[in-house]
């Protein structure tokens, strides 16, 4: 039998190139390895979105063709909506018994993200609880293994105590531990250099963007300022064109004579950036042609196939967590 | 069309005279006014008693015997076990973005029950996010009224900010805020007149006491410890027979003479007690033969029948809720 991993994605916009080399082209080789369950994350995506829901919902099927469109395969891979999924909701309450305020407030992941968004004590208790319902999600597929970066780490670990805590208590071995399947790929940076590209940034280059779209982001791509003339040495660290050409193009070869030659001056960012355009375009040409191809009956075909799949999995699960626990009253 | 009313129990053991003078009396009479569902509130109770869910389970059938011995008639009231309604959960999910964690914190009735359990930030996050459950319970049947105690009024104050920010953000009006119907009788103190009688202190009398336990508890009654001989004049005020006397005795004349006889000196605690147990024996004697007439089926049959009725409710909330977010994405 094959182990299993869950993974996904809050469906707040279409996917960028960075959840491609973050996670996207992994899951590709994953799903003929796994049982890959894939979940959009519409009640993880909700917490901090409550007050936009339509952010959240007009992006599920964009999602979706995303993920067709790099060669997710839905025989492969079941992909399901989260809130779709009652069962997760039912496990959530269950585990919140489990951990303790103070836990919560030591994970590091949601103490970054409290940081970055401003909140104090005006954190949203839905956000706050997040990593719970996560373990929620990881513990109802009986995922083996989740495939992450490495900031979500604690997320994991906070999963598997609540595993551990859960079956200690209720004297079952129902919830299994999920291993951390670390993402080689560090994240990609957005085209203007800070952080990583990012949806609510808009310094992404998004897998439908089409040919103008790709041309006018690598055309405002941060390179190196001081590199005015192109008789000038320029710096190849930091700058995002060379970032890309890392990550995207084939010919490690050519790249490396190519920042040889720009170090020493001589080579002008218009011609990195053609190179850039062009390997971009024959890579997201074919990938926007095939997310063309499917229709909007098709994607809701699959959700609802992949759903009903999820839920059968977590209904089971949750009949083993209630019975342990020994909430079943009727036969 | 009847309005409608939310109530209920946590079922940690069998409910006493302090259930009765607080609420089961007057379900009696508000089952005939208003549509009642009588919640039992077992996901509740596990927010403080996760590692001894046996104490819940088991408990389960016995306050339904309570119910149905004192008068709680199911064809008027109906009554379901909060577990049992998964809906519960996917509302609760979905208001606790509408809560903040300060919120939480300021809550007078969780900030009291913190300090009596001795949590600090080891206070599991269940149990610290239980008022959202509350108000998930509350707005799922459209409660128009929760008779509650005047400690838990801030509970209904939490669950309408949350009805009223989630009609605003969602635009619409599909959730209800309720009214607090004010139990008019205080608590009941135990027999050691000690705070009020709990099942935790074990200085309650239950519904189900048979004779000779109701005539020791009441020969244990805390009255007036400087009362030594029976020509002594008495205090009256924290007297527990005469409270108890008060909260159960017909003949309130009968007890004011007394109560003036005992002040003044000459009677004795054997002789009051001896009226509180008669009294107590009288009324009873018919509730606990009425508890004894039920079997095990009956009860099943009840739960069943109350908690399909209840869900039916809870599913046509959960729907408008989820339309208003829109996570609604098959027909």
């Amino acid at each position: 039998m094959k182990k299993v991993i869950l993974t996904g994605d809050r469906p707040t916009g279409k996917l960028h190139l960075g959840h491609y080399v973050g996670s996207l082209e992994n899951r590709v080789r994953l799903q003929d390895e796994y049982q890959q369950y894939i979940m959009i994350a519409d009640i993880q995506a909700l917490t901090d979105n409550f007050e936009t829901p339509e952010k959240i919902t007009t992006n599920v099927h964009e999602v979706v063709l995303d993920y067709l469109s790099i060669g997710i395969n839905p025989l492969k891979s079941t992909i399901f909506i989260q809130s779709q999924v009652p069962e997760l909701s039912e496990l959530t309450i269950y585990y919140l018994n489990l951990v303790t305020l103070g836990r919560l407030e030591r994970n590091p992941t949601v103490k970054n993200e409290i940081l970055q968004k401003g909140y104090d004590s005006s954190i949203p208790a839905g956000f706050f609880c997040y990593p719970v319902s996560q373990a929620a999600d990881i513990t109802a597929f009986k995922a083996d293994a989740v495939p992450v970066g490495e900031d979500q780490i604690p997320m994991i670990e906070q999963a598997n105590e609540i595993v551990r805590k859960f079956n200690r208590i209720y004297k079952t071995n129902c919830l299994k531990e999920a291993k951390v399947i670390l993402s080689k790929n560090p994240r990609l940076v957005g085209i203007d250099g800070q952080c990583k590209a990012s949806k609510s940034l808009a310094n992404a280059i998004y897998l439908s963007d089409s040919a103008e779209e790709i041309k006018r982001k690598v055309s405002l791509m941060y390179t190196d300022p001081k590199h005015l003339r192109i008789s000038d040495p320029g710096t190849v660290e930091g700058n995002v064109v060379f970032t890309y050409l890392d990550a995207f193009h084939t010919n490690k070869e050519e790249i490396e004579a190519l920042k040889a030659h720009y170090r020493k001056g001589g080579l002008g960012d218009s011609v990195i950036k053609e190179l850039l355009t062009d390997r971009l375009q024959t890579m997201l040409a074919p990938i926007r042609d095939k997310r063309n191809s499917f229709k909007s009956e098709e994607i809701v075909d699959i959700l609802i196939t992949g759903t009903r799949a999820a839920r059968d999995v977590a209904k089971n699960t949750l009949e083993e967590v209630r019975q342990s626990i020994g909430f079943r009253y009727f036969c």
